[in-house]
């Protein structure tokens, strides 16, 4: 049987625990959060069996889910590696370098298994909480070779029950890729919607001018703080990198539309619909997903 | 009754066929189009009746959507007012004070109606034309003291029967707003979409890493070349100052994640989660207006 400790009680820790409360062999299911308010909402809302202090907590379980920020996670990983014994030990965080390297050559290494699964909301906290969230998403597994075999097989195992695609990756280019793909997209939403609310004082012309486009676009500007300034202090390196080529190709369009170059302002459009390859078939792979349930 | 020439028969003048066909009054719809497989197609879609070169089309309509793109109808509206009698025009598109200028003074101005519907999607084309794409969103007219107030009558009559909300604003406002809400929401998803395909040549990575997040903030750069060049060239002094705006604050987020500043992180994010408030009203508008259906 397995008794999970969540630390982190919020979008994805409770998340996370929702489904697992399916999984048979779970029978309780612990929460930590120094933020009493969440673990009193994961008890009201069923997401947590019961509440403990972080000691206690892993001392009760077998499978530890480390869903904080990341810094946090950072910080709580080699305490929590000092005191397991045989328990397993995940987390999910969005930046992966750092956290495989503040265990480097720790005894208890082994069980730990670094992960990032593609899966998430612009909301947080534990009323954000999905059940199936995670369903034929992707998950990234780094450094498998750390961790142990037993521990690498029961978190496949748990992510497999969750429905998950497993995509193994080295933690550098996973971070790089994650600054890419991932971090970008809310940097240039919570940019927009800084620019936006600097220029709209009033929010009624936001209002009648918004339409799909607008929201779809800015919706990442709900994300919280909490979470997301932890992952651009972690992965500032890449992340500069990638606002380097972002303000750079800007520019480049702000030129062309400043010299009145329609021929070089729609071979840029142009160029930028080669992104309904990718979409499209990532709308295939969630639909035909979908079908094979 | 009416007869309706439908010039462009794309996203939003097949659209607006597939609802006005409803429209108890509308006894024929005629398409024009330069493009002859749109013509084909929406025929074959049911979306027009018939289809007829420019002269002929107004010749057999009262009513006279002009829906090409910003460039072109510049071009046709002149030629079209120099032939008018008592029929009625309206365009669709996203500037209105170039278009408005190009006519000033003429003596059939009082025909135009200068419109903008807040509605569309990420595609094209006869294929894209969606039943009900204009209810309960917002549509802007312009400079309305220009319009004869019959030809006024009948544009508020036809969107009214589309389920828009009418909103009264002057051309120059209409298009800074338009700027700020709705053409920069578009160049920051090109942008997004050119600097991730450039950096990302290995498509398996962006389609692993590809999450909801992803999905949405890009999801505007499938959009039609051959209708955002021309608004771009329409509205480029707009453009570029809010483009000046967003690459400013993209440099501020910059150098606060190069200075590891967590707190001011922190609180640019914070701020521009604001931007929810708006967004929550506008998915209330949305949610209410589908309620009293």
């Amino acid at each position: 049987m397995l008794n999970i400790a969540i630390i982190g009680t919020g979008l994805i820790g409770g998340s996370m625990a929702l489904d697992l409360r399916k999984h048979p062999k779970v029978k309780k299911i612990i929460g930590v959060d120094n933020n009493q308010e969440h673990l009193y909402r994961a008890k009201q809302l069923g997401i947590i069996d019961d509440s403990l202090p972080l000691k206690q907590a892993i001392a009760e379980s077998n499978l530890i889910v480390l869903a904080t920020p990341v810094d946090t996670s950072i910080r709580l990983l080699p305490e929590i590696l000092a005191i397991v014994d045989k328990q397993i030990v995940f987390d999910v965080g969005s930046t992966k370098e750092n956290i495989i390297k503040c265990i480097d050559n720790y005894p208890r290494r082994g069980r730990f298994v670094a992960s990032h699964p593609m899966a998430g909301t612009e909301y947080s906290g534990p009323d954000a909480a999905l059940n199936n969230l995670f369903r034929n998403k992707s998950v990234m597994i780094c450094d498998a070779d750390g961790s142990d075999d037993d521990a690498l097989e029961k978190v496949k195992e748990i992510y497999g029950f969750l429905g998950m695609n497993i995509v193994y990756m080295d933690p550098k280019p996973h971070d790089l890729h994650a600054a890419y793909v991932s971090h970008i997209s809310h940097i240039s939403s919570f940019a927009l919607s800084l620019t936006v609310l600097e220029k709209e004082k009033i929010e009624k012309n936001i209002l009648d001018m918004a339409s799909g486009g607008f929201d779809s676009t800015v919706r990442l500007a709900k994300s919280s703080p909490a979470m997301w300034t932890p992952i651009f202090m972690q992965n500032s390196g890449n992340i500069v990198d990638v606002l380097n080529s972002y303000i750079s190709v800007l520019q480049k369009f702000k030129n062309v539309i400043l010299e009145h170059d329609s021929s070089k302002i729609f071979e840029m459009i142009h160029q930028s619909n080669e992104i309904r390859k990718v979409l499209d078939k990532f709308q295939q792979k969630a639909e035909k997903a979908e079908m094979t349930e």
